[in-house]
């Protein structure tokens, strides 16, 4: 058989599969996911070994520190894995569910209904927790998945698509309907952005650049899963314990993540009270920050912002900081270098505070939070899809129901127009 | 200025545009449109004389009647749009719906609300009055647009895009927000197909080649109004006079839309009894038949289907027709030549109907009704914003909701993780 022939064989069984899925109860999707999470636990040798391959690998070709960190599966990250499937048990399954219907005057009854899209693509980085997240949530939500996960993590994917194919089986269900393409290389990445018809929709996760390609090559219908260049804006009646506590905890809660704030805007008539300490206490908690010459001509420790600073996301214990005139310039300055994820106003002013949630064309939009609140588990939603920041289908934390289509059921007696 | 540089500021101005639209209130933006359906009225002269001059350049070139018949605005043409327009004031504004919120646990209080898009683009052929559809749709759903109608339509579409602008801006809005790029040709279309951060969806509508082009070389994200290969199944049990009327219904009422049936599939047990009465019924109609031969061995006036016929999508008073064993065997049929638009089986067997709703993956699965009820004036949205066959978004017919995105609005008291 060719590669092009292999290849388009997992497609069409991962379509096939993915059939089944669709099909399938709830309970018998349950099942499938306790069968993962059993075979996880059982199989923890075999994936720390095969994941030690890749390792090694990854020492041998000079991968950073921070990458291995990311590639590395231990025993106790391994029962973290099975323990994130069996949280997907208790979700509601979306499929099924009817989002809207009516009766005409025709008498002929409509309702839309959640249906799984049928095939989801996935292109991601050597991380193989998320070979595990995506195909589960796959499971769940009725889905058929082809993965591609980054040929440094090649055998820990393969170890463990293996065991999920059999766990899907020995469910009942057809196992097939989770496939990898890692085989395929980097070959096998472009084809599958171009393989309309065989999979519905395709979810990049990874770094910007990865996100960008997908974007502009996929000919299939993408959800981005984008990054954050995220905004904290202090405004003139800012309660100060409030506007510090919520700096701190954007920018050092978690750092690494999308939800992180890389900006904090200081309005001129909150600075003279506020500056030194939300820059102190940043300072203290090792926040390198690059502040306008506003800042830095007044708080000592801080270096200048560069053309970059308000662009970057930084995901690091590195922030910019500025003062604005007014609530027009935060705004401004959020137009032009937001990614559109998430963003807060820190305010007592009612009138600002709704025209910052009106006026800021982001995913989510706050005040007086935390931007690390954007989370589909603070949001309720009991499992991390990834959050979107595109426009199209799904904006923000997205759940189990964002990974479904809908469709109209039309049961009529006869009726013509 | 360059060419580049005058496409960007178009492209500059619909953004900056569609900021005021989507702030304005529901009452102005009504008033926008009641100004548009008024400038119609009183521009009957200009536009009719800017579309005789399209009209003389189409004869020159050649191009066919049914072409220049889309083309054509009369009097009584541009009357039936202003009125169309009108028709959008009653709707509901989707923009500031609430679709969903909670309170957490933490007292932060969660609220997901529709919000405009932004921009919209749109790609047409030359079709004028998808100019005054697309840009009413947009103003009612605060979006701004950018239009790309095909150089046939140019004169006509400088005139109404003009006409659009002034009445926009007369009812206190930005004007603005309406462009057009028809200036910019073939090239144009092209840049818009990758203008992202200026155009946040683009919308194709017409040909099937021409929505492949624009799902192909976007880069935007793109709602794809398709094609549709629609089928109708008369199963073993139908009721006789109903299969009948719903087959003609579903193939004559307008046999040049999309939810027009092409194919007929015949239940061997129902053909007996049925076939002759179908197709004698279909061909009285002036409908051409392709069968298969357990149809033409049966039936005089049914020419031979050919290797095309099933995914040939007509438009016309053609039709193919099939007798199959089993409904396995139609959705097997269905499966292989659907283009996922609408589907209708005619059944008195209760287990069968659910059978064909639950496993027919299309964006309409019908019970005993025409396929001609796939219309989003038939389900109740009020408007035809066009069906989509993708899973992303929106499937099936699109009202003014799936013009819109949505965001998170966040409130708390200063909670932090």
């Amino acid at each position: 058989m060719s590669a092009a022939d292999a290849f388009v064989e997992r497609l069409e069984r991962a379509r096939s599969g993915a059939r089944t899925l669709a099909a399938a109860t709830t309970d018998s999707k349950n099942a499938a996911l306790e069968a993962i999470a059993v075979g996880l636990e059982n199989a923890v040798p075999e994936i720390v070994a095969a994941n030690a391959q890749d390792l090694a690998r990854g020492e041998e070709n000079g991968i950073g520190a921070g990458l291995l960190d990311r590639l590395r599966l231990d025993e106790a990250r391994v029962r973290a894995l099975a323990a994130a499937v069996r949280e997907l048990i208790s979700l509601p399954d979306p499929v099924g569910q009817v989002v809207r219907g009516s009766t005409l005057a025709n008498g002929i009854a409509i309702s839309q209904v959640r249906v799984p899209f049928g095939v989801i693509g996935a292109i991601y980085e050597a991380r193989p927790n998320v070979t595990i997240d995506i195909a589960a949530l796959a499971v769940k939500s009725g889905n058929g998945v082809v993965l591609r996960g980054g040929s440094a993590a090649e055998h820990t994917n393969a170890e463990l698509v293996a065991l999920i194919q059999s766990a899907v089986t020995s469910a009942g269900l057809d196992g097939r309907a989770v496939q990898t393409i890692d085989p395929f290389g980097r070959e096998g990445a472009g084809k599958l952005m171009r393989a309309r018809g065989y999979v519905d929709v395709l979810i990049p996760r990874g770094s910007a650049a990865l996100i960008s390609t997908v974007v502009n090559e996929s000919t299939v219908p993408v959800i981005e899963t984008g990054s954050g260049v995220v905004h904290v804006f202090v405004d003139e009646t800012a309660d100060d314990d409030m506007a510090v506590e919520i700096a701190l905890n954007a920018k050092t809660h978690r750092p690494s993540v999308c939800n992180a704030a890389e900006t904090l805007l200081v309005h001129r008539g909150a600075a003279d009270r506020l500056l030194e300490r939300l820059s102190e206490s940043l300072l203290a908690a090792n926040v390198t920050l690059y502040g306008d010459t506003a800042v830095t001509q007044r708080v000592p420790g801080v270096s200048p912002a560069s053309d970059e600073t308000w662009g970057t996301e930084h995901l690091a214990l590195e922030m910019g900081i500025k003062v604005v005139d007014s609530l027009d310039e935060a705004l401004l300055h959020i137009q032009r270098y937001s990614t559109r994820h998430t963003e807060a106003i820190v305010t007592r002013d009612y009138a600002n505070a709704e025209r910052f949630l009106s006026e800021v064309d982001s995913a989510v939009v706050m005040v007086n939070a935390s931007t690390r609140f954007t989370d589909g588990g603070e949001f309720g939603f009991g499992a991390e899809v990834g959050i979107s920041t595109q426009k199209l289908h799904a904006r923000g934390p997205m759940g189990l129901p964002e990974l479904t289509s809908t469709k109209w059921l039309v049961r009529g007696a006869g009726q013509i127009r």
